[in-house]
């Protein structure tokens, strides 16, 4: 099986390249060859399998193309301009998000190959005020640039999949945490930032009060996601091709005190409050209780707890050491 | 006022510059003049203020900044390829309803203008399976390449709206019926066919069962919501922008029922059935029971029954005269 990744330098593609070196195959499929794509020049890891890297801005004319050369049977379109960045820079986002998304769908379709496409979609497709838990009939209706582009990148996949240009599947990944590296710009970032500086030694800004509620996923479970909507059967997934991800709820004040839990006091007075209005505005209000029937049915499972995915960062990013 | 009609030479652009030449004012204040704009030369009327006309294709460079060149205060953007033809011609559909729409949000932008725009979305953007009734927050996942594009558009406009770009009313048109004048490419067209045709001493042909169900508008209430839309306060319609309209739920049988009983056994006698399973594929399944709260608490209203849909179109096309 052929692969290619589009944003394969980013976070995500990153872990997901080395979960599919891991573990070789797909569905049953030995993975043939992977290309990272990305605008900036993804870094290469040693697999079973060939992997190459491909580098261009996606919304170039050509560049998607050139992408999807090898004729691959599974793509996951990872390549975005994050919330923060999205929001601050209108035409950045709208360009990327929007316009280079429809030249990828549109090179598939001109390429006449047919091949399964993973798109990362993000519950910032919803906006309140919500129901006491967002059921999978709610409506999209987002109320920043990136979450738009997302719910439109997941209705053009629903047309293009409909059409039999390819069989698409959008997954509404949750936010991810503890999100691992340096910070990115997105609005959500501070989520991570809370668990991770801390636990390294380091101090982190939380501009936002402890009443903040969010949809939280571990790199570990987001890949599993990735994983899994890779290899389901078309006919189980029907018409409605966009999926919540099941995650896990909890507030501010309850990841710190998992944090607290783990790690202690002294980490957890690593934690600086700084309240930033715009960041409050973008984040509180956000989707944060869902009931993901649809995902769980389909057999995508999330995180036990926030203390899971606590777990799961110091095991997978600190060799199981903390900054006590 | 100065207004700028998108879409001016099709059916509701025509119906709703000969109802503001009626009223001469909205919420007050005097209109001073309409552009109407469509690709097709629109036909103009006599009216208390100046009506004009311009042509282009909304998708071409340059057209969309032409057509809004005026500095319009209000811009109703009714131009659209209509569903029949849009599932017909995938290229053509997303090059108007998608790119057209997207260049005109851009030229407003870009001028610096801040109008009330008035958007035709519909009913498309919706599919089954839905619940027993469907409410304003049930999701939007259509199942024609129409919809798609309309519901993208609905997107659009709420983001450029909370940008503060324009201040836009997306308003979910039911199926207009009975729609005057020629056969349109609306794969919905037959419901109006079977009326309008019969009552013109026509044979019409009807290619779905007496079982297909539809949510309608006649054309007069359609001009009522359009024009209602353009005068709310932009404060009463917060930010979830695009309001399903109220409408008349009934059957292809309530609907043949209701000719009988004003027309009588002759004109039926006149409809032919010629199952096309295209049509019935498009249409069965389709939405048609809706609570549209948020339409009736915000004044929009409704033909009375399907009844007072037949009346109208007798009374506003056929002079109060029916073929029987
Ligand atoms: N991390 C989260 O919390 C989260 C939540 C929901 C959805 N998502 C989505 O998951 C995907 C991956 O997220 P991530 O956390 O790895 O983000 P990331 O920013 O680390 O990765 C995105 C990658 O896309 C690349 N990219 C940006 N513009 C491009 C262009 N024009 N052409 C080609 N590549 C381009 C970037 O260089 C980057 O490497 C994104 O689509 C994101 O929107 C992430
Ligand atoms: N009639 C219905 O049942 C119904 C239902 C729901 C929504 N709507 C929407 O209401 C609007 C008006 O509907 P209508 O029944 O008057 O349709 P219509 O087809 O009579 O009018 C649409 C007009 O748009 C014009 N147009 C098409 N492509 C164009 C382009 N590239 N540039 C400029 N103009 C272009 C057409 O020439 C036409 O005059 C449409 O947006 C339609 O999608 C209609």
């Amino acid at each position: 099986m052929r692969i290619v990744i589009l944003g394969g330098a980013g976070m995500l593609g990153r872990k997901l390249v080395e979960r599919l070196a891991a573990i070789g195959s797909l569905g049953g499929r030995p993975i043939t060859g992977v290309v990272l794509h990305d605008v900036v020049e993804p870094a290469l890891i040693s697999a079973p399998f060939p992997v190459s890297a491909a580098t261009g801005d996606l919304a170039d004319p050509g560049v998607a193309e050139a992408a999807i050369a090898g004729r691959p049977e599974l793509i996951f379109h990872l390549a975005a301009i994050v919330s923060g960045e999205a929001e601050a820079d209108f035409d950045k986002g709208y360009r990327v998000n929007l316009h280079g998304t429809l030249k990828l769908f549109e090179a598939i379709r001109h390429a006449g190959i047919t091949p399964r496409l993973v798109f990362s979609s993000s519950i910032g497709v919803f906006r309140g005020p919500f129901p006491e838990t967002i059921t999978d009939d709610f409506h999209t209706v987002p109320q920043t640039s990136y979450g738009t582009q997302k719910a439109i990148d997941e209705l053009l996949l629903t047309d293009y999949s409909r059409r039999g240009f390819f069989d698409g599947v959008g997954i509404r990944l949750p936010t991810i945490c503890v999100r691992p590296g340096k910070p990115n710009k997105a609005a959500t970032g501070f989520f991570s930032n809370i668990i991770r500086e801390p636990l390294a030694g380091h101090a982190a800004v939380l501009p936002v009060g402890d009443e903040v509620g969010m949809w939280h996923a571990s790199p570990r479970a987001a890949v599993g996601f990735l994983i899994h909507a890779a290899s389901l059967a078309s006919g189980l997934i029907g018409p409605r091709r966009n999926i919540t991800m099941p995650g896990v709820s909890c507030t501010v004040g309850d990841q710190i005190a998992a944090l607290r839990a783990i790690a202690g006091d002294a980490v957890v007075a690593r934690i600086r409050r700084e309240p930033d209005p715009t960041i409050q505005r973008i984040v509180s209000g956000a989707a944060w209780k869902f009931t993901p029937k649809r995902a769980l049915d389909l057999g995508f499972t999330a995180d036990r707890d926030f203390a899971g995915i606590i777990e799961a960062h110091i095991a997978d990013e600190l060799g199981g050491r903390i900054m006590a």
